[in-house]
């Protein structure tokens, strides 16, 4: 039964932007890319998939650093071409730079600045390598 | 001064996704997209303004409802290509369906289900015209 993702509206990449919202903190977390496949093996196994468009390929959410996103909820919007995630983040870190979250630039002055924390160095997350 | 636009990485179509948070619910209203001048508007009269991909124009979100997005925070995310807007969603309504929000399909046994309430009837919001 894929009905469900026969509504989805991918792009002419065949791609639909998916925003990662923390289930308790509420903060916005990550937006990334989801291809067919991605949605269907995040429904299937409750683990948010994306579609990697730097490496081409898809991609489990947390495979290298553990920080995997736990699905709690998946929501399309109106017109069938946003998916948003209500997730439970292990290890309380989605960013790659070590920040709980991508979104840590505010614009003030004309200027963007880095006003949140970086809870892990992130050759502790991957390794040196 | 716009030395914080140049650091916007715009796609090939020249836009970038903008999803907008309700400052005090935490609810995610809304993804959109924004080309530079939508970012700039956006910015400069802390109100928010999109790319309409559909009318293939510059778009001042609530120029017909009323139902402004007033900005308080403006984010970008770890690799420049994504924006986060806390607003103050005037009217408590941020979707054209008279949602309160575009995420009111949950997906439970394979299907997308309607889960939040019309607010008020589009005709209300837009006349029958």
């Amino acid at each position: 039964m894929t009905d469900w993702l026969d509504t989805v509206r991918f792009n002419i990449d065949g791609l639909v932007g998916a925003i990662a919202q923390d289930a308790t903190s509420k903060q916005v977390l990550t937006l990334a890319w989801m291809n067919r496949e991605a949605l269907l093996q995040t429904a299937a196994t409750r683990e948010a998939h994306y579609w990697s468009r730097s490496r081409q390929k898809l991609w489990r959410k947390g495979e290298s650093s553990g920080f995997v996103q736990k699905i709690r909820e998946i929501r399309l919007d109106c017109d069938s071409d946003a998916v948003l995630l209500l997730v439970e983040q292990v290890g309380g870190i989605a960013c790659h730079t070590g920040h709980e979250r991508c979104f840590f630039l505010r614009l003030e002055d004309g200027a963007w600045h880095d006003v949140e924390p970086v809870l892990q160095d992130p050759k502790a997350i991957y390794g040196d390598g």
